[in-house]
């Protein structure tokens, strides 16, 4: 919501109240409170939609994808959804109030749960046993949390979905058993 | 804490009170509460050993190991550790409370996520960049919680510190890019 981060990254996150950022968008506190509880809910409204397009995004990718690949293409398309529906300053403005405060964190991180949990059930539809699936999973959620937060510190215009492709490859290097010889002992 | 656990596990952690506690213990309320600030903390007590003895074996795992395996080494170390301090059907009783109790849960994930950031900042110092080092304890945890639940559903008396490498080795499986004779599209 475009008017509330204006607000926030103006006055800060404690200062604005809701009859404020509902005057900014132009709607009464009534039309306000029909879509959003309270002024925390600004900021995660687009949780579930979230949940559900990932799921979505991994559902349809394509059949002779691995679970990894599979992961790779649906961050790919969650990627360039948020991308064409926030702008990275919008972002970076609601990570910031998330941050500076606990108890949005303890609810950031329960989004990310929820996110590891709907990819694990999706993976588990894929034929995708354990503990595979949920390694995938948590892997994937990790691609897509440090993709997302190198894109908001990036200087450079690299797209979100051009970040979770690097912090994927990334994590298919860390994690490739190094090669013996290199090792002296 | 032993009696904590039988208690909780006898009547359910709800009913169970501090006192109750203390007295199975061998303990005065006082003494109790010089250990614990309340009874949610005898869950969590262990927590910032935790954090100190992953990052401690992280910086004593050999140099010449890869990020990654050096993590499994300290996954390894606190595995054994782990197993050492609490039975398992201690840690199913912990884990049985805390995953009934959503408040229980949240501090259950902040756990996790300083866990996280602790192994990120003992990567960093041994010259892992990023994203690199976010990705390796990211995966690394996922590794440690998955190893973890797996070691608790466990029927067949494997150690916890095999959860943990089954684990690992499966991350690295199932993050390899696929071999592309294999797709035929």
């Amino acid at each position: 919501m475009q008017a509330a981060m204006e607000l926030f990254s103006e006055r800060g996150y404690d200062r604005v109240t809701v009859g404020e950022i509902a005057a900014r968008a132009g709607l009464t506190e009534r039309t306000f409170f029909r879509y959003f509880t309270d002024k925390r809910e600004v900021l995660f409204s687009g949780s579930d939609m979230l949940v559900q397009a990932l799921t979505k995004a991994l559902t349809e990718a394509p059949a002779d994808e691995s679970p990894m690949e599979a992961v790779g293409s649906a961050l790919d398309a969650i990627a360039r959804a948020l991308e064409a529906h926030r702008t990275r300053d919008e972002a970076k403005v609601r990570y910031g109030v998330v941050t500076a405060h606990p108890e949005l964190m303890e609810r950031e991180r329960a989004k990310m749960s929820k996110l590891v949990d709907a990819l694990t059930v999706a993976l588990h539809k894929r034929g995708v046993e354990e503990p595979a699936a949920s390694l995938v999973a948590e892997a994937g959620i990790a691609v897509f949390r440090v993709g997302f937060e190198r894109w908001l510190e990036d200087e450079h215009d690299v797209s979100m979905a051009e970040h979770m492709q690097i912090a994927l490859k990334t994590l298919q290097q860390v994690t490739a058993p190094s090669v013996k010889p290199r090792k002296k002992r």
